[in-house]
């Protein structure tokens, strides 16, 4: 069973003042990239996993989804989600990635935005994505990219010539990652890329597309602060097809 | 033109003493998991992207392979494989991998170590590698990985916990990096693992298995010195299928 961590106060009060909270897909500087990868939507069965606040799951079915089913672990975002609205098209549903069952080939796109790091067994989860998808059916997700996520103490630093680092550990040791974001103690767990295109691969798919999220110089002179993530990439983004 | 750092006598001199130049592949940390991607090459024509001395060429024509193409810039290296013999079954070559042409469907493997971070069009070589090889045929390659390529001091340091990290910076600046290894201003090609993904994706390639080369724990428990290559990755390994 995966922590739950965004139904404790402290964690939920702090994630719901993030700039993806509020403003939705257009406060995450990763979406452009993300929708990117994405097919047409249109006329999809779509299965949101970790659909938090239901952000996407509205994107979709205002650009012409046939249905969208949110799963999500937490209580708190699931209950905002579904009095955002609308009444048809959007189904939320309580789930736990790590318990995940899905009905076989009963959508064409599974969607996954920064939820993936929460799975302790990402061959599980893949294997029941695989099956839930038609043959040709699309997979896309954003993760924690494990150069950030592997740390010890995940955090910038300054080298002698006053450059900011992100000083790399452990990057090779695979497992629990114990952070303190919004909450103390939070469980996230680290991959490499290697390890998360491989499950892929054994699971079935083809790897479409792999990207290091770097923010472009656009969003970079729109938003200054976003030049430190040409250091370190913070997100991973995936697409795959069944 | 790519640089031929290898044909300067100070580090030719210095490159001949490491443990895989005099060793051949067992002195290779990383080549049980590169031999483990690699198909059954009995029977198989074979192009060996920056041969060096030609201790794969040999290992392959030992293990079956039909014929061995063997390619590098250094003329001091060529010299060195060719001596070393067999009389029959490779052809070493010089070639640069940036201006290389082969002929079409003449392979059915394409091997590269080490060699692909020196060249600074990957689109331009995967697509000639795509050309050369037959459908189906393989191309498995290792190249340093990104991490430890891309910052501006590649080194670790110390952090105030003693524990060993590597600063990780300009991870999303793709381009040069000039380093003294061996020699002054060796000239490298960062990319990304995902940008390498993508242009072999383009090429028409598709993805058979991505690793961050993790030395094995019966390897650390004989060479302890292994142990730091944990902390962060140094090679990646990559198989892909035309």
């Amino acid at each position: 069973m995966a922590q739950n961590v965004y139904d404790q106060p402290d964690f939920f009060a702090g994630y719901s003042q993030l700039g993806r909270s509020v403003e939705g897909l257009e406060g995450a500087a990763e979406w452009p990239a993300l929708r990117a990868m994405l097919p047409d939507v249109s006329g999809l069965r779509i299965v949101d996993l970790g659909c938090g606040f239901g952000w996407f799951c509205r994107w979709a079915l205002e650009h012409g989804a046939k249905e969208v089913l949110g799963l999500d672990l937490s209580e708190k975002m699931l209950a905002r989600a579904r009095a955002a609205g609308p009444d048809a098209g959007i189904v939320y549903e309580r789930a736990d990635l790590d318990e995940l069952s899905l009905p076989p080939t009963a959508f064409d796109l599974a969607y996954s935005s920064l939820a993936l790091h929460y799975v302790s067994d990402a061959a599980r989860l893949f294997q029941t994505v695989h099956r839930c998808l038609v043959p040709g059916g699309h997979f896309v997700f954003s993760t924690e990219h494990p150069i950030y996520m592997a740390p010890t103490h995940p955090g910038w630093s300054v080298d002698a010539e006053s450059r900011k680092t992100w000083p790399v550990d452990r990057y090779l040791v695979e497992g629990p990652r114990k952070t303190d974001w919004l909450a103390k103690g939070v469980v996230k767990h680290h991959r490499t890329i290697g390890t998360t295109l491989n499950t892929l691969i054994r699971c079935g798919f083809t790897i479409e597309h792999v990207e290091e999220f770097r923010p472009t110089d656009a969003q970079i002179a729109a938003k200054p602060e976003l030049a430190e993530e040409l250091e370190r990439p913070m997100f991973l983004l995936v697409s795959a097809r069944r």
